[in-house]
C-alpha cells in the first residue's frame, strides 16, 4: 500500500507553514519518513530527508540561507534538489561535496498546500486537478490537524454518508448566520426523516462516486453524493442550493498510526464570505481547534472535552465540532481498527467498495499495473453534490451535471 | 490465572460511578478487557465490550437513553444483556439487528460496588457474602485507586502483617480524634515491642487465615489475624477492642501491570461516625488522595511527595498516607516483581502460603477442578481481628468467635 | 563494550548530591543498572542495587541512619559494602541476615564527583588522575545534565574540533566580562579564518591526542589540541594565553539510550574567579540550564527553545547555550546514530580514530587483554591546549609542554 501511495502527489504541508523565502525549516513526517521542508531564496520548496547525510544531525536546526538549507553542525548546505552546495569544514580542493547528495523529493506550492511526490523519479505523475486546488485563493479555506489513527480508517469516516444522521446531529440550532442556518436546518430535517440511506456506488477513473439516497416524504428523494478520489481524498456534499460551498478532506498518512488531515472548503463560483470563514475557524466549526503545531486541543487525553449535559440537550455527542466528533470516533477505534471483528450492513456499502478498490489498486501495482488516476490529473475535476428530486435516476443525472468541475 | 479469576464475581467500579439511571457511561479496564459500564433507565447495570461491534467505535461516547446504550457513530443501541435494540441506519425490514449481539457481562450493584462476572455463563457463581458488602450503607465507607503494578504483589502487601511495624510506623502521633488515637497508640506500642512476629497460616474454604503473634511483655501475646479470601481480597486487623471498625481491600486486576484497589472500612454493629469518615478521607487517611478519575495524587512521577525531613522526625517513610506508603513500595517493585530474586524469611510465611494457594487453585482448574470458594458465597462471612491474650491457643479461639461475621 | 566500561572507575554523581552523612539516598542509573547511593554516618559513600533483596522494594525510599541504609518495607538495613546489618522482622536467633548480601559497588568521593567501580572485584583499578579531580576545590566548577542519546555519539561531539566553527558561532559578542570577551573574540576570528582544520591524531597511553590546525594568515597556525581519555572523557582547548581555564566532559552511560554528561571547568594555577563562575552558571553558559533533577530545561520536547529570529542575527543556531547546542545536535541523531549511513570526510579524522580505538579496546578485552589506561591512573595527568605558532611542529612541541598536568 505504501508503494501505491508513492505513485501519487500528496499534500504534505499547508502553504502557510512555509510563508516566505528563507523562512525557518519545518519538520514533517509522511509515509513513516522524517522530512524537513524549506522555501529557498527564490521561493522554491525543498523537501529533504530530515537528517544530514554527514553525521546524521537534524536539518530542522538548519539555517535557511542563500538558496539552500545549511546544517548547523558542520555547515553542509543543500539545495532543494538535494545537492550539496557547500562543505566549509573540508578543504576546498577536496571535491567531496560533488559526491554527496541527500534525499530530496519534488515539492510544489499549489492551491494552498505544499505537494510532494515521493515515488520513483521516472514515474513522476501529474498533479491531481482537484477543484479546490484550482479555484482562486479567496475561494478557498484550508486547515489541517494531526490525528492518531491510520489514514484508511479516517477516509472511511470521510466517505460515510450514513453517520451524518447520528454523529453530527444537533438538537439545538447552532449559532450560524441566518442563511447558513436555514440551509443546515433543511438538511438536518432530511437526515432525520430517513436515517438509513440506500447506497449506490459507481467506480470511476479517479476513484468512486457514492450516492446515499434518503426518502424524505413528499419532497421525494434526498441524495447526498460523495466522492472518493484515490488515494485518500474525500468530498462531502454541501448544500442543496447550487453555487454553495463544498468541503473535502485529504487524509495523508504520517505513518501507520497517525494521519495529517487536511480540511478544505471552497466555492467554485465566488469568494468565501467573511462570515463563512469566521464560522469555519470558530470553536466547533469545520476546522478542529488546534494549537500552533496543528495538534488538536480536544483530543483523546482530555476526552475531547465531552460535555455529558450537552449530550442530552444540544448535540448527539456532547463534543463540540464536527471534526472533533469524527476524530473522537476514528481515534477510539485504535491506531488500526481490526476489521475482522466488524459487523457490516447495507449502510457500509461504500466502505466495502472503498476497501476493495484500494486493495485492488495495490494488487494491480504489485503485478506491474500502474494506477490510472495518478497519471490522469484531469480526472480529478469533479465535485460532490446534494440534491432533492422525485426522479428515480437523479444520481446519474447529477453525475452528468452537478458533479463536474467547471473550472 | 486469568481463567481462575474469571470464575469469581469481581468488584469493577464503585457504585457512585454510576450514580443514577441513564447517567453517562464509564470506561473500565478489567482483566485486560476494555469495557464500558452504564446504568439503564431501570437502574440495572450493563457492562459491555467498550467497542461497538458495527464499525469498532467506542461506546464510551455513547448516549445512555431509554434502556440502552447507543453508539454515536451510527446509532446502534444495546441493552445490558448485549442485545441490539435498535439499528436506525439500516432498513427496518432488514432484520440484521436480531443477529447482532455484543459482549455483555452480568453486573450487579451491591454493597457500594458494581460487581461483574466475566466467566463462562453456565458456571456463574454466587456473590461472595463479604460482611462489608452486607452491612447497611451507613456502616461502610469505600473508595478506590489505580495503582501501577500487578494485583498479586499488591495482595502480598495486603496480607503482610509484618511490614506494619515498619512501613506504617509513626514517630509523632497523627492528628486523630482522641479515642482513635488511644487505640492507635496501644497497637503502635505492641508493633514496636516485637517487630518479628511469628506466623501461623490456616487454609480455609475461602482462602486462608493468617495469624501474626507478637510477644508484648506482661500483656502476653498480641495477635493480628488477617484474612485472605480468594481470589484477591484481604482483611486487615482493626482495633483490639471488640465492635470497632474493620478494613479490607479488593485488589482487582485491570491488566497484568495495573490494579484497581478498592479500600473499604466497615463496622458490623453501628454506623461509621462522622469523625471516622473524616479521618479516612483526609489527606493521609486510609483512602489515598485521588483525582476525579481515581488516579492517586501522590504517585511515582512525583516520588509520592516524599518529605525527607519528615522521614527523620514524623514517619518511617516521610510519605503521607498508609495507602500511599503501600503503593510507593508495591509500585517500586516494578509492574511484576521478579520473585526468583527474592530472599524470603520466616516473616514471609503468609506470602509463601498465598502463592502456593493461588498456584494450586489455578492448576486445579486446569485439571477441571472448579474453585470451591467461587461457589460458596457464604464461606466469605468472616472478619479479621486483633487480640491480646496470654492463651497459647488464642488464634484458634478467635477463629471460633471473633472471626465470624454475625450478620 | 559494557564489559570494557566496567574496567574503569566512573563518575556517577556529583558530590553535591550526597551532601552530608545520613543525607537522603539518591537514585542513579548507570550502565543500565538502577542503583541507589547514600552517604553513611561516617561520610563514606555506598552504591547499592536500588532493589532490596528481601522482597524487591526500592531502597530509594530507605532510611539512611546509623551507618546503613534501611529498607522501609521490613527494616532490613545494609552498609556501604552491601552487608545486611539488621533484619528486625526476623527472630534474632535466626541468623538469616549473615547470609544476605546485596550488590554494592566501591564508591569514593573525589574531585567533586562520586566515583564508582562496577567491574570484577579482583581487577579493581586505580582512580584516573585527571587534573580537574586533583586541583583544590576552589579551582574547579562542575555540573551535570541528562541527555537522551548514546554516550558514544556524545563523546564524538566532545572531541570534534571541527564543529566549533559552526555550531557555536556567535554573530553578536556575548555579554561576557571584558577579558573573557577579548579572548573569545580572538578565537572566534581564528575559527572563521579557517573552517576546515587539518587533523593530526596521536594514540596515547590514556586514549588519544587530537590536533586541529587552522591557517590564520600572518599569525601562522592556530592549533586546538583536544584530549580523549578512555573510556569517555574529553578535554576541549581553552584560551591561547597560558594559565587560563580548561574545560572537559565525562560522558557516562546511563543506559544505551541516555547519558549523564558531567561538565567541568578548572584552572590548574589559581582559583576560579567569581565572574567566571557566574558566566558558567548563567543562562547560556557552559552549564546547561537544568532543573532540580539535572534534567535540561531546553530539550527536545520544546525544541530547545530555538529562536529563529536570533538564528538570523545572533547565533548560528538560535539556541542559547553551548551545551544546549551540542545536545540539540546529539539528541537529534536519535538514541543511537546509524553510522552506516554517514558520509565522513577529512574533518572526521578524530571521530574515525576514536571509534577504532574503542572497538579495538573492546576486542582486546574479549581476547583477555585488559585496558592499559584503567590500570595507569597517572596516565591521565594531561591537559588540552590552544596555541598559535608559525612552527610546523607546534603540535609535538605542545605535547611535551602545554599538555602535561603539572600538579
Amino acid at each position: 500500500m505504501g508503494e501505491l501511495l508513492r505513485r501519487f502527489w500528496m499534500p504534505v504541508l499547508l502553504a502557510e507553514e512555509l510563508l516566505e523565502p528563507d523562512s525557518p525549516p519545518v519538520r514533517v513526517r509522511i509515509l513513516c519518513e522524517n522530512l524537513v521542508a524549506f522555501r529557498d531564496s527564490d521561493g522554491s520548496v525543498g523537501l529533504l530527508d530530515e537528517i544530514c547525510p554527514h553525521r546524521r544531525a537534524s536539518l530542522f536546526w538548519g539555517r535557511n540561507e542563500e538558496s539552500g538549507l545549511r546544517c548547523v553542525y558542520h555547515g553542509w548546505k543543500f539545495d532543494t534538489a538535494g545537492n550539496c552546495l557547500d562543505m566549509p569544514n573540508e578543504p576546498a580542493e577536496y571535491e567531496f561535496k560533488k559526491r554527496v547528495k541527500t534525499t530530496a523529493y519534488p515539492a510544489v506550492d499549489r492551491g494552498g498546500v505544499i505537494w510532494a511526490y515521493m515515488g520513483p523519479k521516472e514515474l513522476q505523475p501529474e498533479l491531481p486537478e482537484l477543484e479546490w486546488a484550482r479555484v482562486p485563493a479567496g475561494h478557498r479555506a484550508i486547515s489541517k490537524q494531526y490525528q492518531i489513527n491510520n489514514w484508511a480508517q479516517a477516509v472511511e469516516g470521510g466517505i460515510d454518508s450514513s453517520h451524518v444522521s447520528f454523529l453530527h446531529r444537533q438538537f439545538k440550532a447552532r449559532d450560524l448566520p441566518e442563511a447558513m442556518q436555514r440551509r443546515a436546518g433543511t438538511q438536518a430535517k432530511y437526515m432525520l426523516a430517513d436515517t438509513g440511506p440506500r447506497f449506490t456506488v459507481k467506480r470511476t477513473d479517479y476513484g468512486m462516486l457514492i450516492g446515499a439516497r434518503r426518502e424524505v416524504g413528499e419532497a421525494g428523494y434526498y441524495w447526498r453524493i460523495s466522492q472518493f478520489l484515490a488515494p485518500f481524498y474525500s468530498m462531502i456534499p454541501g448544500a442543496i442550493e447550487p453555487g454553495q460551498n463544498i468541503s473535502g478532506h485529504a487524509w495523508v498518512p504520517s505513518d501507520d498510526d497517525s494521519t495529517w488531515t487536511f480540511s478544505v472548503t471552497w466555492n467554485p463560483v465566488r469568494p468565501l464570505l467573511d462570515e463563512e470563514q469566521a464560522v469555519m475557524h470558530a470553536e466547533g466549526g469545520l476546522y478542529a481547534t488546534i494549537d500552533a503545531k496543528y495538534r488538536p486541543i480536544r483530543n483523546a487525553a482530555n476526552d475531547y472535552l465531552i460535555d455529558r449535559q450537552k449530550q442530552k440537550t444540544e448535540s448527539y455527542t456532547g463534543i463540540l465540532g464536527g471534526r472533533e466528533q469524527d476524530r473522537a470516533i476514528q481515534e477510539s477505534m485504535g491506531p488500526t481498527v481490526d476489521r475482522s471483528l466488524e459487523r457490516l450492513g447495507t449502510s457500509d456499502t461504500a466502505i466495502i467498495a472503498y476497501r476493495r478498490l484500494l486493495i485492488n489498486m495495490a494488487r494491480d501495482l504489485q503485478q506491474g499495473k500502474e494506477p490510472h488516476a495518478a497519471f490522469h490529473g484531469d480526472a480529478y475535476r469533479v465535485r460532490s453534490a446534494s440534491l432533492v428530486s422525485n426522479e428515480s435516476r437523479a444520481f446519474d443525472e447529477a453525475a452528468r451535471q452537478l458533479l463536474v468541475s467547471r473550472l
